[in-house]
């Protein structure tokens, strides 16, 4: 779905303030307005932002820097044109004409982000949002014909017959729509129009028609004038108020999965119901794995290929599907055992009874890859099952090295990438992976429900003939089903696959590189108030994926987890018990929505105590 | 989670309309305004309402025949006392002390929904909402100290230090601070103690402080007198309008699932995030899987026991439970096929290599029992699996039948009942069946996503010992961890389940038998349709599910299903292909949230297409 704002003006109205800065870029409440808008467009689940630019249009190549998902189209006759010209100006940068439609917004406007949610669940094909008087002066209103569409506009509320409220500066509108306008716009030849004039005129010729989706009471300013930021500084507590109301209680996740997530991607569950054997629903799965894969090393633009097979279920059932799908008969699978997740799929391949041996390795201690190299060659596998972070300790396992080895000797590898994949940089086709599992619910940042396969596109047709050991978690038909249809081959969980598109989308603007330094830069404030309390790590620093670490619990008879769970948990933290036998410890995860200074707040908590037991 | 309505007052001030009805009654908008809140606790997650009575009670008990999920409290001196000792009377119905707490609320008022998402996520212990300034005369001002937590109420803000706002007559509170109330109240032996004072009281006295929430534009109005009736009328557009803005866009899926849900549904979706292993989570499962077994006839009070277990996965996943894990190596397997779903279960058992037959029967004629029992007996079979409703046509297959000449003979029944549960009335141990599968996603009206084996626990505890033939759906071992843990054993699908609670208590309070009733109406004025337009159906009506029905496709050669289904779609219903090879059918499911007006105004979609080809 897209978004267009129209910021080509040149703000005369206020020109002491935006003689050198386009008026988008007027602050209210400290925020420059279109930046509020920018981020409640991400938030409501926009995945690009086209700016129409014109004057100054410097300051928005250096938003479009600071947020990913930002297109710039510019009107190089800003000056002598209306807002039509740029929004004619941004039309061609609507690639695909998804069934959302094109939100139009105006760049100098500060709205309550409800109306966003009102304007995608209205029924109709194009909709324009109207308010009640508003009394602002310099008001356009809308005119609407008995069935609620448009059918004019005007300054002039005695120009109209049937006035339905006030133009607030957002529509949405289908890319039809949109492209009829731009033809409306070229045949009238007036470059100084407005894009609601030519709204307007569209809606009311047919057959693409514009609801007039009326909320009296809507908050919202634009601003053109000074009178008019005064007016919104003093609208502003208001709409934060409003937006406030939604705002779900913060849980901050520092078990090792599910992770927080953001208000965002909680409210991008709900969606008008939808049989997830419509086009359109496929559509959203193929955009799912292309977007997936691409983040595993992907890219066909550059050779890589990777398919990313989705399924329904959890991170285990992934890793079940390469295990029991993977393997041919006459196969040979070495599974390399250190930690509960590496136990666990030497226990699916026991299951299955494939032709398989374990390599116990410590829990806490690097791996020793000559050693695995020498029992891979003196076996004769062909498969090598590894886990790249163990979820139980934290421990990294070197997983290039391991690929590249491999990929010298003609074993396929298969990766349970868990919780390593949307966190740690990885490249399948680079790193010598050719399965790997992951879910939705840990660095990506989604919901549980959703797991998936990135298969290396060679690997991934040789498993064609391999027995089918089960039906729900087959690989190959999963993938055949799918790439015929377009749809999956059981129902899948429709609403987890929304939410995983929101958390996409937000990954791709944070960037994965990114999101690891934000999750290694919470580590860094973990681990210094770690050692500051003279706690001690199970595994040795250089080893850690700084993404999960395990503490050993102090020795001090008044320690107790429970207790220093609940009291954790009481200040908003989720804590969670270590998984290794014969190690006692405690897990602190730092992947999901979190930030530096809640980290920071845990240590408090963690050192308040750790402090209190040596008193107690 | 509980709310408690404080419905005991006289309404002395609305006499001419509260002589002989209770305040709660007078009408808003055209609806008493205790039945509002009712409806909007219902669908904000509130599980059991509990409605303090006094004057005219008789109402009440009505309202509570009407809304499954309301309990009465009476407070027999409710002419001599105040608020706090109708609450009093409230308390000891709340029997569980969940995490989510007691939303207390007078019945007197009108409020936007809003508020209670509000007042849900707000991270205190307690918190009482307020407003600002309503000028409505006889507010009740709430004053707070520096932290923002109440220290005192008063109809006087002269009486008052630090006015916070105007008490709304909504709060939330724990069930530690309600006793602490209910004692507070007690102790100080004045019986005409409103609530909120002592609420107050409790709050300044400490430990159990109660947070104020101010939402200064907060939409909400006592009524107490004509002149706060007036400005409730005048206030309910205002409150509609607000609560439209979340209002999701209709989608009718007449698709044999996923249904078409309830916004309520949608939403429960939303909650803070948290740790699956937590116990409070444990316990939103133990719900869970309580009432679902109920409602397959489970039910520990009267000797039945159903276990049901929770998994991660589509309806197919439950079947591949049942397939895989029910049946010992020594066991002998009869699959009835007629139709997908039962090719499907056949499929799964080739696929485990299982000691299996096939009975093939028509598609759309009804099954010869006599015939199934013959082959049963003759081939010594052990196991029987059956497909209670067959999605692919509307075909009931006789399952109690089936089932009790099964038990006669001690064959295991293995049940697919994905589309049947939560419809048709299903009593597993009445009907014989040891075994059944089904999804959050059909009658049960929630998301894709969960699935669920329910077990007669008999039957249950004989499959410990069999072989486990994979292992994310292995059926034994997902029990015994979630019996010893409260844990599932694999990160389930959180959010899913929380939908999935929502969905039960709109299921409960419907009833299985309601619900049934509600889709054969909708059948009904289908099958009326069906008939007047000419079409046949594939299934002869008295085998018919009444919840899917395959429709012949018309002859006349302009038919396109493609074209119906776009048609149909842009006037907000999907349909759904046939599934059965060599008969061309649609089919049109009647299952979900839908009413029979929208079944009707589909019918006259179906008639605008059907007729219209013949003058094609």
């Amino acid at each position: 779905m897209y978004a267009i704002i129209m910021a080509g003006g040149m703000g005369t109205r206020l020109k002491e303030r935006t003689g050198a800065m386009p008026k988008g870029f007027v602050p209210v409440a400290g925020v420059p307005v279109v930046e509020q808008s920018v981020r409640k467009l991400f938030a409501a689940g926009i995945e690009e932002i086209i700016i129409g630019t014109g004057h100054c249009a410097d300051w928005y190549e250096r938003l479009a820097a600071r947020y990913a998902g930002i297109t710039l189209a510019h009107n190089p006759h800003y000056a002598r044109t209306g807002s039509m010209e740029t929004l004619a100006c941004c039309a061609s940068a609507v690639k695909r004409s998804g069934s959302g439609g094109v939100i139009l917004l105006e760049s100098d406007i500060i709205y309550d982000a409800h109306g966003l949610t009102a304007l995608r669940n209205d029924p109709h094909e194009n909709a324009v949002l109207a308010s009640g008087a508003t009394h602002g002066g310099d008001e356009v209103y809308l005119e609407q014909d008995g069935a609620g569409f448009l059918t004019g506009c005007s300054k002039d509320p005695g120009a109209l017959t049937r006035i339905a409220g006030e133009l607030t500066g957002i529509s949405r509108v289908s890319k039809a729509t949109l492209d009829a306008m731009v033809a409306c716009a070229r045949d009238s030849a007036n470059p100084a129009l407005d894009y609601e004039t030519v709204l307007a005129r569209v809606s009311a010729s047919g057959p693409r028609r514009v609801f007039v989706r009326v909320i009296a009471r809507y908050l919202w300013q634009e601003i053109d004038d000074e009178s008019h930021l005064a007016r919104a500084e003093a609208l502003a507590p208001a709409i934060a108020e409003s937006e406030s109301l939604l705002k779900i209680r913060r849980e901050v996740l520092l078990n090792p999965g599910p992770a927080t997530t953001t208000d965002s991607v909680k409210y991008a569950q709900v969606v008008p119901d939808i049989c997830p054997r419509e086009k359109e629903f496929g559509a959203v799965m193929a955009w799912i794995t292309a977007e997936l894969s691409r983040m595993a090393g992907g890219d066909r633009e550059n050779g890589g290929e990777i398919e990313t097979v989705l399924f329904g279920g959890s991170g285990t059932a992934a890793d079940e599907v390469m295990i029991s799908s993977c393997v041919p008969d006459t196969g040979k699978l070495l599974v390399i055992d250190n930690g509960a997740y590496g136990a666990r799929m030497a226990k699916i391949a026991e299951v299955y009874r494939l032709n398989f041996e374990v390599f116990r390795s410590s829990g806490f201690l690097p791996l020793d890859t000559e050693a695995v190299k020498a029992k891979l060659l003196e076996g004769r596998f062909t498969h090598l099952a590894v886990v790249y972070h163990e979820t139980t300790t934290g421990l990294l396992n070197p997983v290039p090295e391991l690929g590249r080895l491999c990929r010298e000797h003609g074993i396929t590898t298969i990766v349970d990438g868990v919780s390593a994949f949307a966190a740690i940089p990885i490249d399948m086709d680079r790193d010598g992976i050719d399965f790997m599992a992951s879910t939705s619910n840990k660095n990506i940042q989604g919901m549980p429900g959703a797991a998936f396969v990135f298969c290396r596109s060679a690997a991934l047709k040789a498993v064609k003939d391999y027995p089918m050991r089960n039906y729900y978690l087959n690989l190959w038909d999963q993938y055949r089903h799918f790439k015929n249809t377009m749809q999956t081959r059981f129902t899948p969980p429709v609403q987890t696959l929304y939410a995983l598109r929101q958390a996409i989308m937000e990954a791709k603007r944070e960037t994965v590189a990114g999101r690891y330094a934000r999750y290694s830069a919470c580590w860094d404030v973990l681990v210094r108030a770690v050692k500051e309390l003279g706690l001690e790590m199970l595994v040795p620093e250089a080893a850690q994926s700084k993404l999960i670490t395990a503490v050993i619990e102090p020795s001090n008879p008044a320690y107790d987890f429970e207790v220093f769970h609940d009291t954790a948990r009481a200040r908003g933290f989720t804590i969670y018990p270590g998984k290794l036998a014969g190690a006692n410890t405690f897990r602190i995860a730092n992947i999901g929505d979190i930030q530096v200074p809640e980290m920071e707040r845990f240590t408090r908590v963690l050192a308040a105590y750790i402090t209190g037991l040596a008193h107690a």
